[in-house]
């Protein structure tokens, strides 16, 4: 590969094979960044009514379950003729309980990899991405649209995790917070 | 480990094992997320006069050649008698140049390797960790700070680099971005 210059590229639409690059590498990225690791930087929060680290996995492995390829099948077989089911976002709660952090890291792991397997095996075409369903809140949504969101679904919660962490060393990096940005992130990915 | 509920802890001291939990895991952490990636997620930034992913790790390699450990150096060797010499922040543009991805990213484990080597080396105690440094716009600043902004530093990164990768797909994801935290974040870590 030969590297290039950053540019200010016009915005791009959904590439499947690009969406799976992503999906493919977070359970990945979240093992190499949490696994083994000391306690505060896995179950401490950023105060009250806010996940640690444990619950963000959580909260990912429900999705693996009940989220997305649920929707997709959805999608191909009633169109926007039924709904998706509502999403809980508090189920990691009572699903996770019991369990360690490296359980949760290899269940979704394995869960995301079954997800790919199925996926992959739908060899969706074009037309089949621009099919339409309908999300209980946000109305006509493209297949497209779900597989997309997906993947920054992923990265939204590695931006969450990232800040979770730095989070927890506020105080201790003394005046050299006025430099980091991700002390400065306002909690909208939680 | 019992996993134990998220709480709203205090704020937390800096921890020297906490602190190398974090260096140690950071190279990996970017090489399950970047290695081999389509450039879309590599080589595309947030718009004009921003970095891409690539240029972060550039940065991240050239703090390990210049910034973390010479200015622990300093503060042993110097105390607050001699000011930090400050740091490039676009050294990258020219030294990350006619590499790709991959050798950057060996680059940097293996810098950041030798880095972790020598700092373990120092057997820092609780009274060098509270040696005072000056640095040149900051003021006075103690090692313990230096070592904690060092971890905080990953983390702002690896917060900057998922939330540059998310913004390729903002119209990709349809009515979701407004679900979508990392979308909202108005690139305070770049």
């Amino acid at each position: 590969m030969e590297p290039k210059a950053a540019t200010d590229q016009n915005v791009t639409e959904h590439n499947l094979p690009d969406t799976i690059a992503v999906l493919s590498r977070t359970p990945a990225t979240l093992d190499a960044l949490l696994r083994d690791m000391p306690e505060i930087w896995t179950l401490r929060s950023e105060g009250a009514n806010t996940w640690s680290a444990f619950d963000v996995i959580g909260h990912l492995i429900h999705g693996e379950r009940t989220d997305w390829m649920p929707r997709a099948r959805i999608i191909l077989q009633f169109g926007e003729t039924r709904a998706f089911d509502p999403f809980d976002r508090f189920a990691q709660r009572r699903e996770s309980e019991g369990k360690s952090l490296g359980q949760l890291l290899d269940e979704f792991a394995s869960l995301r990899a079954a997800n790919l397997d199925e996926l992959k095996a739908l060899k969706l075409t074009p037309e089949d991405l621009r099919r339409r369903g309908r999300h209980p809140a946000l109305g006509s949504v493209t297949l497209s649209q779900l597989l997309a969101t997906w993947a920054a679904h992923d990265l939204t919660h590695l931006h969450q995790v990232s800040r979770i962490m730095a989070h927890q060393y506020r105080a201790a990096v003394g005046p050299w917070s006025a430099y980091l940005g991700v002390l400065h992130c306002e909690g909208h990915s939680s």
